[in-house]
């Protein structure tokens, strides 16, 4: 499979951020195709966001080299790593971000990005010291800095899936960060004071109502027919998602 | 010509819908650019769609594929459509999206689109539906489907030209769906209580004043010189315009 | 080096006009990779996009085509220019937008674009005059127009560093028009009632406290620590930034 690379940030498209980003990746693995996944993830929160990573980035072919970077860590000592889980690579921060991809994966492999040069921006290691790792990667060169044998930093805190909203899309809708697979057929939402039932899709209820459904990545998502679900309900990101067998 | 994708969606840029679409067009059709046309339609309102696409869509050139998903009715029973117009193919669903870009043609050949297979997403046709489709088109194949003999369902009691407004822009600027060539040359539009008159462009006005001009694609749009329409004078997509002759 | 493109404007992403001038670009320079700087500028204030400018062009290698479009004159007698600046090419009105880019340059050419046919689009010239020579420039043909000896248009009244909020971005960071460099170390910054001291970056204060850091493009930009810039001080574009030594 031919490589490509897909970003995963809080970046946003419209300032300058994406944009370097793309030109670095360009300069570095010229021809190699780049592809926005999400770019408007909840500023500064590794926690929802490696829930939809390990949701949405299983998506993609082996080979793709995954960018990720919600960091608000950026600048500290905090760690750098490169992933790679089932032949998908993945570069950014050792924040957590990559948990639980690597928890759900068959064959981890992980290595420790070398501190960069005191030259490099303190502020967007997206693209001065991750986008050159992503496109070297991505034009099929080995990882830099060390393999770490022990795996890299881990949270074994974070649960395997994520009671919370984690994303509001441009519609309304509530992505959780509870697999649909993993809960009871007719299993209820409780969020917001409001219980809400499985449905198969927006079209299956009434304009107006309420539902959850399994969403095209296989996350539960809090929904209203014609309607806005964060603004029916009250979601927020960070809104907690109670499970009613 | 060589041809060109172009995507006309309710999608946004900024989650996960749009870089999921143009993966599975570059999976698809690879090395066939691909265009965001708007991808901030109104959500889930074909209507006002419609009419934006005829006058847009046009724009391109001949032996483009149109990507265009407005489709509050995904995975109900509501079918889908390819639409040959005047060398541009338009792939969708058939909820009168395409009805005034066939209603204006010279020559329209539709097909329709076999339901899909219960393995596919209920809720994101435009990945899993129309884009593959889309791609095979862009590279030249023949369109799946049946050839509907009496053409695609149509919307007859939709108007040549729609008296609202039907998007507004990232300036204000509200965009009606009326042609600025059908309305009399000297025609005022009422909307909000207020009656513009039809200016050439920006500068022609002074500063705060609000008018109406034919935009870069020909339809009547409602703005303010140095400020936001929407704001000035309370309009939102929806709001009715009628023509003052 | 390889010429890349790169949009420098007030347009907006989601909506048609980056779409349509990328599909011009793509007509004119079939091939030639375009990125997106900023499509969220200020919208209609040449000013301080021209600060931006001067501090983020200068990150692109020589060779590269900058579209740079803030343009609230468009339409009316305004010129247009070709500003050749250290190897670099820009494309815009004459409005202002490139005096800081050519007043710390080494070496500056410039060139005066002839009034537009009437046949092109009143309020579009982003995409019907700019785009096109953008475009041949990126195939490398030599600039259409007259070269003025004297020079293009200057704002010989802006200062050479802006102390205003020049741009907020999605974190609620707030750029300022002021280079970190020319600043005294231990500079502090006043705004909106605050004084704010120098960090180096997010990382080295507490969550929640506002300071000021030099950007990763050289700007001086007022931040929070895990919070919004924006909304903790009250800043908006133009607000008054105070230089306390």
């Amino acid at each position: 499979m031919a490589p490509m690379i897909v970003l995963f940030t809080d970046f946003g498209l419209e300032g300058p951020y994406s944009g370097q980003v793309k030109t670095v990746l360009h300069l570095t693995a010229p021809g190699i195709p780049v592809f926005d996944l999400f770019s408007d993830l909840p500023p500064g929160k590794p926690q929802p966001a490696a829930y939809l990573l390990a949701a949405y980035g299983a998506w993609f072919p082996p080979g793709t080299v995954i960018l990720a970077v919600v960091d608000p860590g950026v600048g500290s000592a905090r760690g750098a790593v490169v992933v790679e889980v089932d032949g998908r690579w993945h570069v950014g921060p050792a924040n957590g971000l990559f948990e639980l991809v690597a928890r759900r994966a068959t064959r981890v492999r992980s290595w420790q990005i070398p501190p960069p040069s005191a030259a490099i921006s303190s502020s967007f290691h997206g693209r001065d010291l991750f986008a050159p790792i992503a496109g070297d990667l991505a034009r099929g060169e080995s990882p830099v800095g060390r393999l770490c044998p022990e795996g890299m930093p881990r949270r074994p805190d974070w649960p395997d899936d994520f009671p919370e909203v984690a994303y509001i899309d441009r519609f309304g809708n509530a992505m959780t960060g509870l697999r649909a697979a993993v809960l009871p057929e007719r299993a209820r939402l409780a969020t917001a004071g409001q219980v809400l039932t499985r449905r198969r899709t927006f079209s299956d209820v009434p304009p107006g109502e309420a539902f959850w459904y399994e969403n095209s990545n296989g996350l539960a998502e809090i929904a209203v027919n014609c309607g806005r679900a964060d603004a029916a309900l009250g979601l927020n990101v960070g809104s907690p998602v109670a499970i009613l067998p």
